[in-house]
């Protein structure tokens, strides 16, 4: 889980990341405190700043690419896969 | 070792992720201390609030849903595998 | 490297760790200190409790593993590789 | 998001690290924070000391060499992959 | 980056240990502050102690043993790769 702080502009980066949105997010609890640093995530579902998201990291991340390009040369890292509706507990 | 606290409500979510419970989970140790900050969950033995639960992380998440759906989209990137009865010391 | 604190039981759970061990692990330096939380580890070289073991995660966990059964359905994450004889400092 | 804060002379290492730019990266957050410890990082973009970069670790540094080398053999687990521009928050 | 503090005797292991150089390392700083806690790594570059290196983990770690043994039965999840001479800053 993590909110969505804000985006970074790249100009001179890896072709595999070229056309990708890439955020600024920060890990949050179910009780929205920030819990870690932020990080950068590329977004597969066109979150907005201060989205709650679903974020998969390591090799699950490249598996959200695989539709659009060859997943050999995906640099990708962290993926945004989902927008958070509400937290039952 | 975690113990599930709750669950997430997500529409707008990549289609690898459709129809699966996805619950919040607290790493936990073996006193049932809460040792670390929550995270999210992909649930595959129906374990309900309160249960102290066996997690793996990473590419080893994807292996426990490959029977079901083609491993190469799945982007899960933790699963919850087990339902923890009893600790031995 | 790790300390063996105990083990885990149970019944309900991913059909691959049926019948694996399943043990209460503490990571601890070369001075014996225990520095982080426990986790669970699969037992591979039949380790007791009090035994310092040899420790591997991720993706390298489910090669100790890949005598016995098939590799693609395996979910362990972490597993337990060696016994500690002995600190040369 | 990192901050290339130095380089690193080795000369005996792996075959797959020759000829690679091996910097000392120090992670930051989007307010130029420092906020982790340093780690060493191959540098595929060209950054220069100072610059804010993008890092990708694990299996997916490897992709960005892939074009390179064979990738069976790179030992390679940390990459700047990018470098930033600016931050909108 | 880390420093050697000395090795780890374990005559009780995985089979793709046997015969591997298993080290006690310090992760360090390029200030030679050490940060984080010991953890044991496999040593391909012959590393003495009090030598600064340069570590590899995870599934990288595997790729520099792929010469020596087949890979699938590989348990090593970190690698010395490299000796460091020098930081530049």
């Amino acid at each position: 889980m993590a909110r969505v702080m804000g985006s970074v502009v790249s100009t001179q980066k890896d072709p595999s990341l070229v056309g990708q949105k890439l955020m600024i997010i920060r890990p949050i609890d179910s009780d929205q405190n920030e819990i870690r640093f932020e990080q950068v995530a590329a977004d597969k579902v066109n979150a907005g700043i201060g989205d709650n998201v679903l974020v998969v990291r390591g090799s699950s991340a490249r598996r959200a690419d695989s539709e659009n390009k060859p997943d050999a040369t995906d640099v990708n890292d962290c993926t945004i896969v989902g927008i958070i509706d509400r937290f039952d507990k």
